[in-house]
């Protein structure tokens, strides 16, 4: 069946059903940020494999939605398919929205799987389907019923997460759970989120992409915790434990029948921002709701004491793995062919050295030259260069080992480079260390110190348009809630630090057609000082890989700035020397020297 | 009649209305920052005369609350008067509603004049109250009904602002204000707070303490103005422009029967962070009500350009005045007598003699030594002392000039200071400095960029308790929103700056028993450069008086603040200079000379 012949069926099963349009996102039940082979229906319906994308078929055409980085690749995916690309935030292309409320006729119908649909676009659809006196159906995937070679819902064993790892047992996590539960009067709890609910259960997995997580959904009462899961994925090990703790095992998607059965005296804490579509109209009108952040979100956000511990461990292995990689690349640019794709490789090959690796912890960016200039640039087969001495080459990536997961972004200078790049690299490495070193009192949230950051882009009239940083989960999402460095308010994502928070701090320039620079170091929220004026915190860089002091100008910096370089690279030596050769000490001596 | 004898009467009324608990707080019909004397009921009741207090009178006791800084006067003024202090704050003493809470028997009554309490209070009041199947009773101002000598509400002219000075007609302010409405969906907009009605009417008067406004309410219709006013206070000039822009005239409390009248079909939009609880409990419980901050206070702190050509000129002329006062103290400090409150007057003299001054612009401080330590200091007779040299002085004053209100704090060297002291002033001169040079995206707010003047003090592990600035009214209240510099985010107080916004920045330290430093410049927020990265904005400062070099240590300053404020007192220099004497530049000379 090729793309012509898939729309059409689906137009026969939009008929038979009175669905007016159909839409098919990228996403599956849980929101995840990467979506497993079994979700990819959107691919399967346009031929588009880029990884965000949202088709629409009316009864006559088909239509893709997708944002700057994919329009070449789109366009030619779907060429002589039928289906018309819509580039997202270009002038005159409506939103997805738009164009329902524009093209739904008097009385359509808007079709959808409920459960690939968050709660707050689906109400969005319905209030345009009420506009034109129609409706929407969620109830069926209709792709579903005619994808014949359909990869299946992934089946990779689940394992459990030692309490060596994890530092806090499942039983212990429940207890707090249910305290949190019974503060604010529910006596149920519905979850849906990938992460919330495997760091609660100890439990890690493979079934979506680069994140470690198992498919499941949870009800969390007062003495029991309901997990919908596929069983085969638990060994008995798993399940004695479990049974232990009070957790029951019933189907994955039993989760939708069972929430149409809780009972008028319950209250259900849920998090509306979290919770598809499908599972918000399921649940009983009459059921009072406790509408609060998930308590897991801000638990596991603060790390405790032996994840820290691990965290560190984890950090060590990685920078130890970065500096070898990086005197590798040092030595060897120019005289062997290396490419993005073999760099990369190269990389975890010294990571995979290091011990306890699991996989890499998100979609690895490896990009020389202009490529670097692309926030969110991969490298393919295609896309692949060539590392030249005369540019910089940068990388962006992570690795899950045991004992947690990493994110790094270096950027390093290959041969001699253009001033005008040095000047880049040093402002990077100016902006990433003043927020490093900031100071603050316990309140204070990413709103108020990203300014450090920006402060030496700002004061010259320049930008970047991303954060400056993210919370950082264990084996979990690489992207953790609910800290972060932006300037803007945002209200669910805008909490005050803590200690035991990890996050990023990654500022960058980036300059179109040229080269890009970005330099990211996790950072720890700790304890600073009490004193009669307060109670202040502040960040310990816990990532120890040198900033290529091959693209630094000391002229640009002051010596308080000059002062923050020496001893971040210090640190750098102190903490991964232990770990290294004679020669690479040598080496990274060198590349840590005070300037 | 004396206060035992009041609070007896009080009882008596309290008794025949079947009141348990009666509230008086100090608070006008506006929520001013000042009231007038017809508004001191409080003092009235308990004697005590200090500026905050809420007096609290039940059956058989009388309570007094305020703050540390009225602990020892409030102690004085009520001994032998039977009321009791409860000092705020301190452990163990209860907040008013949790006294409420605990000592209004059930099904008791609070009374209150609904008038003097703002629509949250009341409704906390109606919460507690109902706790107690009791009730609140708000419609008598019981103290009015026996204070035999009460100052009369007053009857101070009101006098237009010409629009020379405000820049913008009554009648051009109405349509931005009626487009607000309609856009909002409202057809009536209820306006309480006196510097939204001034704002719009382009009037002043003499109503309150310090800030020039008129006592009154507004309604506004499409088609109409009803403004709420002793119309005693209006001139014809004044009432013909009125009648003109179709501005109808009612007794000042009429607006609490007529609010009674509004149609149900109605869209009332109101602001109900600003309106009292009479106010609120009045509008007939039918009617659509649009909550909205008042579109007014954006309107009114975005300055206009005629607003901003006079501010610069006040600026300038209060500038001078301050320059001629610091030379005039530097040369006469150990040598003459002069006092906190000699010193004071002796500013305000140069004031006066730069023509067009009203009155000071807010309730000057004027503290030596160890009183500028505290915040709120206000010297009086008793607590006046003299200027010596070895200590600093700080004056955090402002004038009313036709042309704006200015707020300027300066510290200054008397003689030879210590080295703590110099450390200090220095210190406030880098975070005011390094605040005032901030540049920033448009979209940015206060919480963003506040921690550029608390860097230097939270660095050291040091911080200031109190906001960093705030916005300034012209001619109207001096602390002014939306916009201010804290680094806690409050709801309706956290707006993104906008070109022409007023804002001072007033860092300082306090060392208490010893001494205090406050720095304080107002800026004027100004377009800097729009480019690919953005659109940026920055502060211009608008008050050039010197920042004490007598007490500046140049090597705790980096380059970069060396070169901060060499250039502020280069346009210091610059702006004064050509209304100064001679004699007067060559001494500001040293002054602003580069270190």
């Amino acid at each position: 069946m090729n793309i012509r012949e898939r729309l059409s069926k689906l137009r026969e099963l939009m008929a038979e059903k009175e669905i007016d349009m159909y839409i098919i996102p990228t996403a599956d039940f849980h929101q995840s940020e990467y979506v497993g082979e079994y979700f990819k229906a959107r691919k399967f319906m346009t031929g588009f494999s880029g990884s965000a994308g949202t088709a629409v078929v009316t009864k006559e055409k088909a239509y893709l939605w997708t944002d700057g980085r994919y329009f070449i690749q789109a366009a030619k995916q779907i060429e002589g398919t039928t289906v018309e690309l819509m580039k997202m935030r270009e002038p005159g292309v409506p939103t997805i929205e738009e164009f329902l409320e524009e093209n739904l006729p008097e009385n359509g119908t808007i079709g959808f799987d409920g459960r690939v649909v968050s709660m707050g676009e689906g109400i969005g659809y319905e209030k345009i389907a009420e506009e034109k006196q129609g409706r929407v159906v969620y109830a069926y995937d209709l792709v579903d019923l005619f994808w014949e070679d359909r990869p299946k819902l992934s089946e990779e064993p689940a394992f459990a997460l030692d309490v060596k790892y994890a530092g806090e047992s499942t039983a212990d996590k429940l207890v707090r759970i249910r305290k949190f539960m019974s503060e604010n009067g529910a006596s149920a709890h519905v979850l849906t989120t990938l992460d919330d609910i495997c760091w609660t259960l100890n439990l890690r997995g493979n079934d979506i992409d680069f994140f470690p997580m198992v498919l499941s959904y949870a009800i969390i009462t007062m003495d029991e915790m309901a997990l919908y899961i596929d069983e085969r994925k638990l060994d008995s090990d798993i399940k004695e434990s479990f049974a232990k703790d009070g957790i029951t095992i019933h189907p994955y998607n039993d989760i939708y029948e069972d929430i149409k059965k809780l009972k008028e005296e319950e209250t259900v804490l849920l998090d509306e921002s979290k919770i598809n579509y499908a599972i918000y109209k399921n649940i009983p009108e009459g059921i009072q709701k406790v509408e609060k952040r998930n308590p897991e979100i801000l638990f596991k956000a603060v790390k405790n004491s032996v994840e820290i511990e691990n965290i560190r461990k984890a950090q060590i292995k990685d920078s130890v793995a970065h500096i070898r990689f990086m005197k590798w690349l040092k030595e060897n640019v120019g005289k062997i062919k290396i490419t993005e794709m073999s760099a990369s490789d190269k990389l975890d090959e010294f990571r995979v050295q290091m011990g306890n690796f699991i996989r890499p912890s998100f979609e690895p960016i490896s990009a020389y030259g202009e490529h670097a200039a692309l926030c969110h640039y991969t490298s393919s087969e295609e896309s692949d260069v060539e590392l030249k001495e005369g540019n910089v080459f940068l990388t962006d990536t992570g690795a899950g080992f045991y004992e947690g997961s990493t994110d790094i972004t270096r950027t390093y200078a290959l041969g001699e480079i253009p001033k005008v790049m040095k000047e880049h690299f040093t402002l990077v490495a100016i902006s990433n260390l003043q927020l490093a070193s900031a100071k603050f009192l316990r309140g204070c949230n990413g709103m108020n110190v990203d300014i450090l950051a920006r402060k030496p882009f700002w004061d010259r009239g320049i930008n970047f348009n991303h954060g400056t940083g993210h919370g950082v989960g264990y084996l979990l999402n690489i992207h953790e809630g609910p800290t972060n460095f932006r300037w803007q308010y945002r209200k669910n994502d805008t909490h005050p630090f803590e200690e035991g928070i990890v996050i990023t701090d990654e500022p960058g320039i980036y300059i179109e057609g040229s080269h890009g620079v970005r330099l990211e170091n996790e950072l720890l929220v700790t304890e600073w000082q009490k004193n009669e004026y307060g109670d202040f915190l502040c960040f310990e860089p816990i990532t120890y890989v040198p900033m290529d002091l091959d693209a630094v100008l000391p002229e640009m910096m002051s010596e308080e700035e000059k002062r923050l370089l020496n001893e971040y690279h210090a640190l750098v030596y102190e903490k991964t020397a232990p770990y290294l050769e004679e020669e690479e000490k040598e080496w990274l001596k060198k590349y840590t020297r005070a300037i």
